[in-house]
């Protein structure tokens, strides 16, 4: 049960949206721009590092969702989520997006985590700055998501079909527009 | 040195925000809400929560800033926020701020580290739903911003008169009005 009295029974951080719409703009404007938005890493590239946090957070209902907005998006599908989940080390990526999730691996540990080394990694397997940047940027975002989520103690769906029915809406209209339409109906 | 090539020299999220204007819009939109909209907490009690938490992750621009935001509009000063984060358990605050504050050191550890117990003392002593909420959320963002700053390696200043200048106009004007003009520098 979650902590607050929440105004609805939407699941996970939905519920949280509906309770402060104050801060469910800039919590989806930010997931919007750093998931979604024009990338040289794929949509699907950046659920997975979402996903990839999200499970070493232990957040079922965030790994849940954005394993399947990563599954929906990537060409090997939700195999792939669960291998890289597994065993970073043997996943069948690229190099770059190895160092890349590495790199995420390092942030959600903590900041001072992340090594020269690291960074090094990343660029010598092609990653730009601005690649950089925003891997560190999507794995601090989701420390934030999943902590809010959690420490709030939301309910997380068990059916994985209802998490699969979301990643198609997701995939086809974006973070903002199922805010909105969900503000509408209220 | 920062791990990516930055636009400009400014320290911490500063260099950050320039780097990536996107993002920034969502991040200080987000802080604006969180620490000065409308509250039945103070701005410098929210700031102190974002400073507290600051502190556990060890980031010391967030720290060194946000120390600085909590002292120039707490009646106690930077006394306080030493006092609160040398032992929270003795600091001369309310049993409310008191149970908020522990409330956002377990979001610190981990969204799941929030248990009945925490919440209900906070409740116990005043706290309400609202204020529950957003003690998790701002916690939750800091240890975001904490991860940024920290997970790219931006420079902190030393001296603390540039922190207590930049809180004169954090005070006087907010973040986005910051975010903005910066911008239109630019």
């Amino acid at each position: 049960m979650p902590h607050i009295t929440l105004t609805t029974d939407e699941p996970g951080i939905r519920g949280l949206f509906r309770f402060r719409p104050e801060t469910a703009g800039p919590l989806n404007a930010l997931v919007e721009v750093l998931l979604r938005a024009e990338s040289t890493l794929t949509p699907g590239e950046r659920e997975l590092i979402a996903a990839y946090v999200s499970s070493l957070n232990e957040c079922r209902y965030c790994f849940s969702s954005h394993a399947a907005y990563a599954a929906a998006q990537l060409p090997e599908g939700m195999e792939l989520v669960e291998q890289v989940r597994a065993d970073l080390a043997s996943a069948p990526i690229t190099p770059k997006l190895r160092a890349l999730l590495g790199i995420a691996a390092a942030v959600q540990r903590g900041g001072r985590e992340v090594t020269e080394e690291h960074v090094a990694a990343a660029r010598a397997a092609g990653a730009t700055d601005l690649e950089i940047h925003d891997t560190v940027l999507i794995a601090a975002a989701f420390c934030m998501y999943n902590r809010y989520v959690d420490g709030l103690a939301t309910i997380a769906p068990d059916d994985p079909a209802s998490y699969a029915a979301r990643a198609e809406r997701i995939v086809a209209d974006g973070y903002l527009a199922l805010l909105a339409e969900a503000q509408r109906r209220s």
